[in-house]
């Protein structure tokens, strides 16, 4: 099938609204995939907590958080470089219960 | 000795500056506290996050992120109800590393 999702997709959460993301993410696991990391930072940080909640409390009852981890992004602007952190939050759904 | 912290405390970060968490979380292990819980919502989740990474690159090298949960906080405003997203991020010291 050649069509099929790699096994682990990362999201990024930018600035476009929420439900971009959200819906991202459904397919991605619509499409198969068996695990997605939504990544989020900055200020877009909350955002990615955001498209978490509301995919588990809106869209699918049986998402399961499988591990968040938070750290630091070293970016550079220019000449300077900031420092951004970042969360990950790694989804999947639960085995043996799909609807 | 009646000045001794509770074990866990827990610092809401809000809308003041990042700093001023970072010296309250500080405070607290430094009185004591085996383990302090940072906790915020809504948009102060991306500053939770910015409270524990400037925590552990400037001030504590040794601090330990212990877990980090997410989930939604359903809050009052008049009669409406909205859906908060928050994050709690549990932290302490390494034991036997002081410095």
């Amino acid at each position: 099938m050649s069509s099929r999702a790699p096994r682990t997709e990362v999201i990024i959460v930018g600035r476009k609204p929420l439900l971009r993301y959200v819906l991202a993410t459904i397919t991605s696991l619509n499409r198969g995939s068996e695990e997605v990391v939504v990544r989020g930072r900055g200020r877009s940080v909350s955002k990615c907590v955001d498209v978490v909640m509301t995919l588990k409390r809106s869209f699918f009852r049986d998402l399961e958080i499988r591990g968040i981890s938070v750290g630091t992004d070293e970016v550079r602007i220019g000449e300077r470089t900031i420092n951004l952190s970042y969360i990950e939050v790694r989804v999947g759904r639960r085995k043996g219960v799909r609807g």
